[in-house]
């Protein structure tokens, strides 16, 4: 049955005395964020409000500033009373003043940043760093104790605070979702995070929708449906909403207190029926809708429009100080109605009975040690990746599935991880489509939604995560990083554009945190980019999409990093890599589909350690200068380059073929752009000052030009990648419609090698004939002539193999699988 | 109140008759779609079922597609019923083959592709060419007749469905939503629509969720909540919802047709008491939520495995023909399970009194002219844009708002084209926060939704549509502009990242129509990105990203454009031209801040129809060669180098300097790559072929690198850009923090230009003292110094105004507006 409404609490919980002090406590917060917003000087107001005394430029946001102090104090007394551990997310991030004035007033604040001192000189410099040149953000940014949430851009609070609860069971992360954010797509699918939430082991969220009713300019949406509509969601979404309503402060206390009360009960009695009884049915989680007034105890008009409980609070309610001296006056008044002599004394501190209402330590939100996770972060324990290695006798004649491999080694760590359970994996319905499905033998799938007798691979204890919400998956992750412990993103990779704007974000926390000293470092977030562009051959061309690797290029060369394994042994030595390094973002592409392996370990951990060098065994140039470079990155670029240098090592026995290969995409940019950038000496060294390379990429092919535009050999340089032409297709044929293929890169370098003689133009017309021929057999058979499916490496030890023309089919290669039954599951 | 639970449909609704043919029509779609994911031959099974006649390769997704068919049957009964126009979007797109094989039983996929006729040789072409190179893709792509929507990428069904409905009063889009797009967050929340649809001037969208219970490998969410959640969900999202759930066909016929008269009546009862009395409240639209087997039809079990009703039927429910030759006696005996010989004749055709089941002409859904907009677009009524320039007198004197100019012109757009209801504005409650304010005294916002005594500019007949929801927005407005009608959406330039994804496949979209004979060009879609990177000095880090432009780079040149207009004369041409283009996406960048004005109209239209030029006013190298050449691109960047010019003319008086302004960004690509691209002749005569150029550009600098490394002069270009250095400062600081102010500029210049002898080093050690004195000025009063807030250009007709020294003030720019109280609404 649908619950009943959640009886509104009863009023009467607090005492006389509590009540009084509690709001005396909210105006010092009130005090001090007004204050954040509007003065350089006189921060007790001893002296008549001057024009000098205010900002040159106002900025910061009001509106939502004096509900999430309310909320601030409220918890601060659950927080004491049940003896609780309690993160604060502010979905409405801009309402920064709010959680700086709670954090100085609970004294946070002025330990992490003495100058920012509890007395009238730090006031000062409260008020005037806020927003101010080389001060802070105006939001609950990086840089606010207590936050892993900025809230600059909206929509992750709820996903963010789920991430924090996972494996943390004495954790509770209250999580202010403003009405404006609640608009957004990823916080409204998010809610239904509590059918992943798991009472035995993972702590408790507790969301706050707090209805002021508008935005920039505009009502909010939830907050203009009925009532009764309102209440109908929420139950929908599987909570128990406790409504807080109304605008009088002293009617306002004793509701909040009281609900506060009843959820934090509701909450135990959830978690003591679970841990104590083992868990039967996902519980209905309580959560609070709090309606109180936009810019509540702000004025109630300025200029004779309505300001309080009207959009016109939502930023500075007030400017124009130097032509109105009226407002000067109106905000002296505004600050002193919060009566600061009451507040604070003549030094400026909190009187000592305001400041017991604090919790104590750790306690305080501002410093409780899982909004800095890199100080209860731990290493993963790690099994040797190498124990995972394919064999690979000789390089490029066997096959392997890059993904399913690493899925072993996946498994173990979850396996070696599960007593610390700080490890999880996430992705939107795709671990078993990316083949990672050898997870499951170690592992479920996180449900406690309702489960049927024929499901497998579910449970509440699983540790994969799959919703199909790039977003949630992006946003659990991010807030289990940020509270200090490991996980990896796996995902196809056109749709990880779904979460650009979520990565930008991420990136600049992590770049803004390196330069915040009481900051940790946290583990890095790991991206698996499986499914990739050049196997979206059946899935078309909606599917088509390797721009990720672009977008993260335009951020911070300390946090990213960039890696395109080639085969199975070099993605578990990347893998491994990645998931013991902090601070960064990783980005991984690499193929799930059978595909050549070309590396054993000892050749792979070396390889991947330089990030880029040649590939002895495929180049013929030991001896001598090349002729001709080809260079690739990434898996199916690194097919087609050899199966190209077979071809011209054929057809031209005499020309000197250099082969380089690329994992770590860094490499390629000027070694004082980025850390892993080679010296310009490095990197003429391998790709020549002079010869012609052919560079196969995985991506759109600018993005190689851009990293090595400065590069002596530049102008030599002829990249083919993904030019947005593709179909529903075979996978060779994929290739060809960007011209990245085998016959193309020959072409390539025929067009650029000068001494290739007259046999070049035979060649290429037998390689254009081929083209058509190609194109006539897919188009007549759908699938792909069986030299292009089953060519394999055969210049073992550097001496080309005896072999026929290369129109000859090589039936020896008989390890090469068929792809029937092999294409996995398109995405949804 | 929260309403009761909507009356199950009554059975009965339909004839014995009725019955028989409407599941004879549903199992010849299921047919045929087994067919199109199958056979390559032998269509009708008019002999055995060999290996031969079946593909190689198998690919589609057949879970989704029976109740696709399912819902597409009953539709058309109750097109025919009620006379309705309707269209369909099948929110799992994936389900291709259910939408070809509907389109070509009623006749329109014959007529698009005559290859593909209603006879046994069509039936062949019409499975040989599903996912087949060459063919067609396996989702519901543009080339599927009917369709406006791909689906591949989830999430964007029920806004793109809102988006035709709007200004469409006699369209009901169906909509059919996968209960894994179901968890996305674009489809969470754009439920919420319903708050903005207009029941007398908007048609109706009739979701249908479509609870199948998988995804790939994975329950759904939706699927699993109890059915009082789900209802109360819906209930709480503003809908009446109608379940019909079961797997006995003839039961749900009978269900589905009850359910389905009941919503028209509701949706027609709803828009008769609408249009007759007037729009007073909101009103409750029915949908439907369907809850049938996944894979219904199909085999029950396959290999003693748990197939119909199963994540197993996802996408081909088995494979491995060749080594199992039972799954080829299954694959026949599963196909003859629809009992072909009583759908098709001998010829392969459907039966007569089948065929009369589907509507005829243009309502037929793959007909319906709606979802080929191009058909019904007609140009926007255009005012002059001229009427709305700004007067320049003397270039670089005077400031105004670039956006709130276009506001105006915007306004009148509205007006020109009330009675045609043809255009709207679309964007994330910031239309007044990016200054477009004046199109407030045409039109409201559209608000369905509560609406208090005190609100202002909301209306349900209002045309601008805000929602705190990027993708809404964008749904919104890709639904509207595919069938057929004209929008703008403005957005902060930071936050368009969260519709990357979606951008990416309307771009794909635009890019495979044009070459789809059938499909008519649709207008733009016009993006304005305003309240930039260079303008969140006071927002932050967060706020601060220009990586728009490179994202959209990356895709297909011929559906891409960028402009920069400086100032508001040429923005106001650019987006003249932008409103009446087609069929591509146009992203505009400029600023809503005060800021000088360049070009006068007759100077700016000719400028923004070359794209890119020398500033002859601001340059003094007209009789000679220059020494230098200073370019600029975007508002910003050129503020700051005509200030450095000012600089460099005043302390070099002989040194040659010539500035030239980008707007169209792609004219730099050579024209090889992009059909605006300069020839390389033009871009040498321009750039010069030897002298050094110092580029000041909006974005990230490598975009400037990308698009020019092949030109002559590429070797002298240094760019200045963004570089993720941003904090909350003063808007010059901003500038500063990355380098791009004029004091670099400067700087950059003496650098590279060899003849400027030993006053070189004085003034470079000026510059840098200034710098010094700057960051201590800004930081002491947070504000930036005057002689920056004041700079205007006073180098008139050509010729240097007397003027002193650049650390002297410049007190005669009263006309410069002081920033305060101007900074504007920050987002949220």
């Amino acid at each position: 049955m649908v619950q009943a409404p959640a009886p509104t609490a009863q009023k009467g919980s607090l005492t006389a005395d509590e009540l009084q002090k509690m709001n005396a406590y909210w105006r010092a917060a009130n005090y001090l964020s007004v204050g954040q917003i509007y003065l350089l000087d006189n921060p007790l107001l001893k002296e008549p409000l001057k024009l000098e005394h205010i900002k040159p430029r106002l900025l910061g946001h009001w509106g939502t500033t004096p509900g999430l102090n309310f909320i601030y104090v409220h918890l601060n007394r659950v927080i004491k009373k049940y003896d609780l551990s309690t993160i604060y997310i502010a979905g409405p991030g801009h309402g920064g003043p709010g959680l700086v004035a709670n954090t100085y007033l609970e004294g946070t604040y002025s330990e992490y940043y003495p100058n920012v001192s509890q007395d009238t000189e730090g006031m000062k410099q409260l008020f005037k760093q806020f927003s101010f040149p080389y001060g802070i953000p105006s939001h609950v940014a990086p840089e606010t104790p207590g936050s892993i949430h900025e809230g600059g851009e909206l929509g992750y609070a709820v996903s963010h605070a789920y991430g924090a609860a996972f494996d943390n069971p004495d954790l509770i992360v209250a999580c202010v979702v403003g009405d404006g954010e609640a608009e957004t797509g990823a916080l409204a699918t998010s809610w239904h995070s509590n059918k992943f939430l798991n009472p035995v082991r993972d702590g408790a969220v507790l969301p706050i929708l707090h209805l002021n009713g508008y935005k920039i300019a505009n009502p909010t949406v939830l907050a203009r449906m009925s009532h009764q509509e309102l209440e109908s969601l929420f139950v929908g979404y599987g909570y128990k909403p406790y409504f807080v309503e109304g605008d009088d402060p002293a009617t306002m206390h004793q509701l909040m207190a009281a609900t506060m009360d009843r959820v934090v009960e509701d909450i135990k009695a959830i978690q003591h029926e679970a841990r104590t009884k083992g868990f039967t049915d996902r519980p209905q989680y309580p959560m609070i809708i709090l309606r109180s007034p936009k810019g509540w105890t702000g004025p109630k008009e300025v200029d004779g429009k309505k300001t309080e409980n009207s959009w016109r609070s939502h930023q500075v309610p007030f400017s124009e100080m130097s032509s109105k001296p009226e407002h000067v006056q109106l905000l002296e008044q505004w600050m002193k109605s919060y009566k600061p002599e009451e507040l604070f004394d003549a030094e400026g501190r909190l009187f000592p009975e305001l400041a017991a209402l604090a919790p104590t330590g750790q306690q305080r939100m501002g410093d409780n040690p899982h909004a800095n996770g890199g100080i209860l972060l731990r290493d993963l324990k790690m099994p040797d990746f190498r124990h995972y290695a394919v064999e690979v006798k000789n390089p490029g004649t066997t096959t392997s599935e890059a993904t399913r491999v690493l899925g072993k080694f996946l498994a173990d760590i979850l396996r070696f991880n599960e007593k610390s359970q700080n490890f999880r994996i996430f992705g939107p319905d795709e671990t078993a489509s990316n083949r990672l499905g050898e997870v499951f033998k170690t592992t479920d799938r996180t449900w406690t939604a309702d489960i049927l007798p024929e499901d497998e691979q579910l449970s509440p204890d699983g540790r994969v995560m799959e919703i199909l919400s790039e977003h949630t998956c992006q946003g659990w992750l991010e807030g289990y990083l940020l509270t200090g412990r490991h996980g990896i993103f796996s995902c196809y990779e056109a749709f990880i554009h779904i979460i650009d704007s979520m990565f930008n974000q991420h990136a600049k926390w992590l770049k803004t945190t390196r330069h915040i000293t009481w900051r940790r470092p946290v583990a890095s977030l790991n991206y698996l980019l499986t499914s990739h562009v050049w196997r979206q051959d059946h899935n078309g061309f909606s599917h088509q999409d390797p721009g990720f690797i672009d977008h993260v290029m335009n951020k911070k060369a300390e946090v990213i990093r960039v890696y395109l394994p080639p085969d199975a042994n070099t993605l578990l030595s990347v893998g491994d890599h990645c998931l013991r390094s902090r601070h960064y973002v990783n980005v991984i592409v690499a193929g799930k589909q059978p595909a050549l392996q070309y590396l054993d370990m000892d050749a792979a951990v070396k390889h991947c350690t330089k990030g880029v060098g040649i590939w002895e065994w495929a180049s013929n140039d030991k001896d001598s200068e090349p002729d001709v470079v080809m260079a690739c990155a990434g898996d199916i670029p690194t097919l087609e380059t050899l199966a190209a240098v077979d071809m011209m090592r054929l057809h031209f026995p005499d020309l000197k073929v250099r082969v380089v290969n690329v994992v770590d995409l860094m490499t390629m940019q000027p070694n004082t752009e980025h850390p892993h950038g080679l010296t310009d000496k490095d990197f003429d060294s391998i790709f020549t000052t002079d010869k012609p390379i052919i560079f196969a990429f995985h991506g759109y092919p600018w993005l190689i030009h851009r990293l090595t535009y400065r590069r002596t050999n530049h102008r030599n340089l002829h990249v083919r990648g993904y030019k947005e032409e593709g179909t529903t297709t075979t996978p060779f044929d994929m290739v060809v419609l960007n011209d990245l293929d085998r016959f193309h890169l020959v072409m390539d370098a025929i067009d650029r090698v000068p001494k290739l003689g007259s046999k070049a133009a035979y060649v290429k017309q037998m390689l254009k004939d081929k083209l058509i021929e190609h194109r006539h057999y897919v188009s007549t058979y759908g699938e792909d002539m069986a030299e292009i499916r089953q060519w394999v490496w055969q210049y073992y030890s550097g001496s080309p193999a005896e072999k026929g023309a290369i129109d000859t089919q090589q039936d020896n290669a008989s390890s090469t699988p068929s792809l029937e039954g092999e294409e996995g599951a398109a995405r949804k």
